[in-house]
């Protein structure tokens, strides 16, 4: 266990705060956010960056064929797996400046902390920079963690296109980032990702760090409502089959299977428009999607089951056609107890208020869990608001995560000062 | 009133049809539609085969500054008003070979048959082929019945620009259409109008003719729904402001108030998307469109308070703002009792099936109803499909609707067999 000196060991909030300005820099909007899309230059500025300032502090990096970047600061027991620190330095399109940003920063903020106390860790620290996490330009996310675990082929992902018709592989070779390391081949004893929370939990119970223990699992859908377009002055209510109210009932519904499972469960239609879309005509048609989220994966098919339902009961009252093919699904996960107890370990050492947490949106973090034991830490955001210029963190808030990330690594990776 | 011989006379089915036919070459579509957008050059065609077709019969015709076409057909008493028979040529961009063209042409086969049978009406006939009726390409429809009435100014109707910025008045221009006539200066004593019903009414009571006595009234509004954007992942339930289920509810509640107005009244959503359209954030906005219709004007009334009210409560109850915009109304317009009559007993006369019909549509007899007496006569379309390339009526119930157009309008100019 580290002494007395290490406990009070914490890194230095305005260097990561510092470090955090600067970066925003490459892709930067007026409005305060970053624009800095998967494998572009922005991508490629930022990425130099990062390996400019570990090439001065002396740490070996290297980087895989998704371009996935290591970074290690060895330990005394160089036979010892690696502990990770990993997130990603990609963002939306019109992003902030914390998601993922930050649990690479605060993991070379971790870095230079140790370096400037001159503790060496047993086993050695890695600092991972994950490719393409938001799948905004490459669909899909969380790509580099994804192709590490094992999930993804590295042929299917360098294969994916932009909308321009550039490939990942193509997108890759142009920013000089297609490394020659196999992805998975470094194998890491644990994992711990630093995140914002970009939810409104933390902030609304005024807390400062979210224990991450499990991931939602999630079941998207497309979903179609068919009915008969007809001519809105000239058709009575009563020969009508209207695709809208059908689909309002649809909407309803869905909002009710989730409320039943709050606050575990979540459900979302987050697109919807209705076909053909002219003033005066009865809509024939409405595209949507839709999302659950759920812990517990029953329960995800408890709601699946549910909105089937839905869907054949309205459509049988109705004259209509909801159709809805579930397209996509990934079950919840369960994160590494052991890890997740060293973050709330250092948590509660650091006397920082925290709550234990599943988060509900997909992470780097979730995609390693299935071949490394994994967890992660929450920040708060203002308002719960990401994927946003207006995304907000306070500088505060930043260094007490970047503080239990800390101690966290240094319970998992162990120290030299108590072996020796 | 006409004499024994007058009264089995028809028109002639065969040529109305082959009329149909040979014009929806000008703008017709792969799917048997029409293209035909007002002032274009498929719509320069069909009026110069209007003129062509006329020139031959001898008829003088003129064309006004909005470039409404009419076809003068002499009556033995040249001091008598012309009983006009009116409609449009124009099309939606894919609409069908009825909307309108029976209309026009059904005039024209009206002009034919007393031609071959040699009567001479008292008073004289006008055939008039109204400019820009569907408002597709330079919004808003009605232009040339509009401006004729007064109820449009003819400088605002001429500046009006199609999506490439060109105006009406260089559309007609170009097409040499801008005719040298003050419009509303033929002051006419009767007009009758001949359309396919466009809504399912008398295919669904077997009947033939629509004798129509008037059309709703209308209120069209833009909305939004305001609410708050969100992570559809980590936002839970209960501290979501989704714009969409507050939206549904607000459908139903449409649906509902229309219900009650059945069969006079409809209310219709046309358009509707979520914004910002993403699948999986939270939509923090609904864009729609909203219209109510109905015959009465103090019910029309009534929907808007209702709609009005319906905004309020889902707004409190939800914590987003419904906002209404009710940026056009048109009141209902009572048909001329007379000009309705004639239809009915012309109907009657020729053992058609007839209904009182309320048009759910705008037309060109709805425009020009506040200064010439006027009604119009429905023929049923197959499913009620109009504005759309299927749009389809059947041969039998073309040459009915043009047999009424023939009587009723032969009883209401007069024929000089009866006088003489």
């Amino acid at each position: 266990m580290p002494g007395p000196a290490l406990s009070n060991l914490r890194v230095d909030g305005e260097r990561l705060w510092a470090s955090l300005m600067e970066t925003a820099r490459f892709g930067g909007t007026e409005k305060g956010g970053i624009r800095r899309l998967a494998l572009s230059e922005e991508d490629r500025a930022v990425r130099d960056w990062l390996l400019e300032q570990t090439r001065v502090a002396g740490y070996d990096s290297g980087v895989d064929a998704i371009g996935n970047i290591y970074v290690q600061r060895p330990g005394a027991d160089p036979s010892r797996a690696p502990v990770a620190i990993g997130s990603h330095l990609d963002t939306q399109p019109t992003g902030g400046k914390f998601d993922g940003v930050l649990g690479v920063l605060a993991g070379l903020e971790v870095f230079r902390t140790l370096d400037d106390a001159g503790i060496k860790t047993q086993a050695p620290l890695c600092l991972v920079d994950w490719t393409n996490e938001e799948g905004a330009r490459f669909a899909p996310g969380e790509m580099g963690s994804e192709v590490y675990a094992g999930d993804v082929t590295l042929d299917f992902a360098l294969s994916r296109t932009d909308a321009e018709g550039v490939s990942v592989r193509e997108a890759l070779e142009r920013i000089g980032y297609r490394g020659p390391e196999t992805p998975g081949a470094r194998r890491f004893a644990a994992m711990v990702e630093l995140h914002i929370e970009q939810g409104p939990l933390l902030e609304a119970e005024g807390l400062t760090i979210g224990v991450v223990t499990a991931a939602k699992g999630q079941r998207w859908y497309n979903g179609e409502v068919a009915g008969r377009e007809s001519h809105a002055g000239t058709t009575p209510m009563n020969l009508r089959r209207d695709a809208l109210p059908a689909f309002a009932e649809f909407v309803l519904a869905v909002e009710a299977i989730a409320r039943a499972e709050a606050p575990a469960g979540v459900g979302t239609i987050g697109m919807a428009e209705a076909q053909p879309g002219a003033r005066n005509t009865v809509p024939g048609a409405v595209r949507f999607t839709l999302e659950f989220r759920h812990s517990d994966a029953e329960r995800l098919s408890v709601m699946h089951g549910q909105a089937m339902s839905a869907a054949q009961r309205i459509s049988a009252a109705r004259g209509v056609e909801i159709e809805l093919d579930p397209f996509w699904r990934k079950a919840p996960v369960a994160f590494a107890s052991a890890v997740a107890e060293a973050i709330a370990q250092a948590a509660q050492k650091l006397g920082l208020p925290s709550v234990e947490m599943t988060s509900g949106a997909g992470h780097d973090a979730v995609a390693v869990a299935s071949t490394v034991p994994t967890a992660m830490i929450f920040v708060p955001c203002s308002g719960g608001i990401s994927h946003n210029e207006a995304e907000s963190a306070t500088p505060r808030d930043c260094a007490a995560g970047a503080d239990v990330l800390l101690h966290s690594v240094l319970a998992l990776a162990g120290t030299k000062t108590c072996q020796t």
